[in-house]
């Protein structure tokens, strides 16, 4: 028994791990000290237009919003949430009331209200993977029986699995892989839902930045207490520092969790914040909303076509402001590809933390073209910088083995022969001289087509060449430190050919 | 079974009520008609001398603080909260580290992530009563057995009750008694509740304003996984629009709670204000917190020499910035009168939602002298006006039963004579004709203690003779209305011996 186990607390409690996140500015910051503000966050999907308040179709003042919301602190909010819940009502435009609106600090104690009010300890839970963490975490802390299916199995559960489970997970579009759902497979899924008496909860924290957010069932809630729909701010008006969230359900299932969750989960500023965003004319169909849906199609397309360039690397089909990316066959897996992207200021998500994918994908957030053109730069620099990294180890094994010798045209490669002359030797498929910047050798600078140079060495011969290529292992294989011996080889083997 | 047990959530949480609160501002406000700007809320606790950011000893700038919050809108909070905690552990100043703070929205949050975390549906729970109604409906929500026990029972518990409970929650100073216990026992019962596995709850949501703040023991969680302190900022700096709080246990308890609890239970508004206010200078003993002390004391003499002075209003002796009042011998019950002031714009604590506490008692927060006043008068308005309505009552009464006949002297009342002859009629205790503003009838406008004019007819004689009450009753005997009874009564019988 570890001494956790010796904490007065329930054993699944002191059994949990903290569930992984993007999003982590301030402690990337502090571990690759690198400033908070130079760094570029693609790991949490928020919205790419900014939040409102800084854009102008938003029309909101955020000064005059603080100013009100300040001069309520020293009043408790107004536990009912009135003014917040009808402003979720015009925000959803569906017909709802007030009686159908429970408000959340952010999405994550919706679930959470929602896991604690419905489970007890062993109470089987629906969760398709691959998903957002937080629906195993906040069941886990109720002590239920979390139970993975594939997200493919969803529409063809059978009414012994849906009866034996006492909630199913649906996040919709799907958090990480984007996909959305159909309206009416949900209504379908939401319909045997009730029949075998399993609460159906839809995640719609994305719908609104989706290409087609007609898909959301929030307006079904009201004849169905066995549904039940989270909808969050912070995605869509880019405030994820605010926490402002809320559910949508029938009106007796709304009271029964208004009433079970806490007195004042609200504070007056997220109140009137939220407050102001749903109000805006037009709810999700908003000026502001609407062009968001436009800039993440827009701004989508570019990502795809940057991200489609890198060798081995597949974005997946997606409906949403986010994109999977497939790297399984590229070199990195997905934990060291963004930790060498954080070490350059940039951060994606690795997806190693959500249940069932392994270290296979990364998720990038769609963000305006000068962001993603900085992402398309620091990913060309860590594909070099690994690439050299494993040519220079490589080297170092072959000196090491004593066996130093040219290996000969790379035949197999795609992209053989890059330097442009049959039986180019590809021992220094990466030259251990890059970037010399010796325009003798007819390396040269160019511009890169996401802006900016890069030393290009594609018309550079010399270190391809088999003669030569043995003249430098030969210079490389005696003793010293290899950066000193780099030095003689230049000056003794390739100067005198330039 | 009612309609409400068909929903999927647990039944005893379909079965939960809301609990109710002070500080209902708004609500009282739109019942009775009256501006939220003109309200007085003396339901709540707050500190007195207002917030920090108001208050020349805080030397806290709001916009400076609202203006770096508002920069991180667009980030998620760091979920570690290290500067929050940090601050934590300046506000403490007791030796304890970042490692010992798990931080909440509210303290209502931390009641519940403790009891989420310890109780399985059944476990026992002691609540001593009366206290703070959210223990219980935070256990509830977990499905404990809550039990109550005394509050002079809590330091006499067998080793077999402490060892049958999971949790026993002590709340120092007590809401709403204001007693505080010393630190002395409270370790004495801490070190019990560790041999016997119980987890004792501290609330010291008040402490810091308590006479003697020094009786925390939130510095002894190191060494004691069975000691829990909750700690407010609500209170202290009068935000409670804010919704900070913390929590204080060993480092292995801090731990697991720190992982159970939400990512991100903490806005970037209510983090930057928390430090802010927690890495004031001196932390607890901050010129602002050691003022409002000394206020607390000056202000609560006052208050309680004003209630003191109202016939049967015990005021009971408190260490904190509010005081509980004994009105059982009045001739209101706690809720007629809570609703008489709020009818009149003064907000106190209606007792009788803490459990146990029947109609007996309200709660009336310390404020500075001009409020106190303003309480004062809307007390003194609606002893008249339940008086007035009572006498008028008893009128009609004595009218209706065909029996109306003077009442001669009360001798038993302890104000007797107060029209100051012997033998004055007390029919007319309560003149039905008040105020008539008639200085012939020897009444007259008089300074009140408290501020402002009062019509006292201490020095009138006219209705308290019997033979003129005789007439009078003879006139109101008739058929009519009351009021124009009561205007012929004035002229025929009044007015001619003027």
């Amino acid at each position: 028994m570890s001494h956790k186990k010796q904490i007065p607390l329930k054993d699944h409690v002191v059994e949990l791990a903290c569930p992984a996140h993007g999003g982590l500015i301030r402690e990337m910051a502090d571990r690759y000290g690198i400033p908070e503000s130079d760094m570029l966050d693609l790991s949490a999907s928020l919205n790419p237009l900014g939040s409102p308040f800084d854009h102008p179709s938003g029309g909101l003042d955020l000064d005059d919003v603080m100013e009100r919301a300040a001069q309520r602190f020293a009043q408790y909010p107004d536990n009912r949430y009135l003014e917040y819940r009808s402003a979720a009502v015009n925000f959803l435009g569906n017909g709802l009331s007030v009686d159908n609106i429970v408000p959340g600090n952010g999405s994550c104690e919706i679930i959470r209200l929602v896991a604690e009010a419905v489970l007890e300890r062993g109470d089987i839970v629906l969760i398709p993977h691959p998903t957002f963490a937080e629906y195993e975490q906040q069941c886990k802390v109720a002590g239920a029986d979390v139970r993975y299916i594939k997200q493919e199995e969803v529409m063809g559960l059978s009414d012994e699995i849906l009866e034996s489970a006492k909630l199913l997970f649906v996040c919709n579009p799907n958090n990480p892989s984007g996909k959305l759902r159909k309206r009416e497979d949900l209504l379908d899924l939401a319909r045997r839902c009730e029949l075998n008496h399993t609460l159906l909860f839809v995640d719609e924290a994305f719908i609104e930045l989706a290409d087609d957010p007609s898909q959301s069932i929030a307006d079904m809630v009201d004849d169905n207490d066995h549904l039940f729909i989270l909808r969050s701010l912070t995605k869509d008006f880019a405030i994820p520092g605010v926490r402002i969230g809320f559910g949508v359900a029938s009106k007796r299932m709304a009271e029964a969790l208004n009433t079970s969750r806490l007195s004042w989960n609200l504070g007056s500023i997220p109140e009137e914040i939220g407050v102001a965003l749903m109000n805006m004319e037009g709810g999700c169909n908003s000026p502001y909303l609407v062009q968001s849906r436009e800039a993440i199609k827009k701004d989508r397309e570019y990502l795809i076509e940057r991200i489609s360039r890198i060798r081995k690397f597949i974005p997946i089909d997606t409906t949403i402001n986010y994109i999977l990316v497939d790297i399984s066959n590229s070199s990195f897996d997905s934990t060291e590809l963004t930790e060498r992207l954080a070490s350059h200021g940039v951060l994606i998500r690795d997806c190693s933390s959500f249940p069932f994918m392994g270290k296979d994908y990364v998720r990038i957030a769609v963000r305006p073209k000068e962001e993603t053109d900085r992402l398309s730069r620091a990913i060309g620099k860590v594909v070099v910088e690994k690439a050299r990294e494993s040519a220079r180890s490589d080297l170092i094994c072959m000196l090491e083995s004593g066996d130093a010798k040219p290996q000969g045209p790379n035949t197999d490669c795609p992209y053989y022969p890059c330097h442009h002359f049959p039986g180019q030797d590809c021992t220094f498929c990466f030259c251990p001289f890059y970037k010399c910047e010796d325009e003798r050798t007819g390396g040269k600078w160019v511009d890169r087509s996401s802006g900016g140079k890069v030393w290009s060495c594609e018309d550079c011969v010399v270190v391809h060449q088999k003669d030569v290529v043995e003249k430098i292992l030969n210079e490389l294989s005696g003793e010293g430190q290899m950066d000193d011996k780099l030095k003689k080889a230049w000056t003794k083997v390739v100067e005198p050919l330039l």
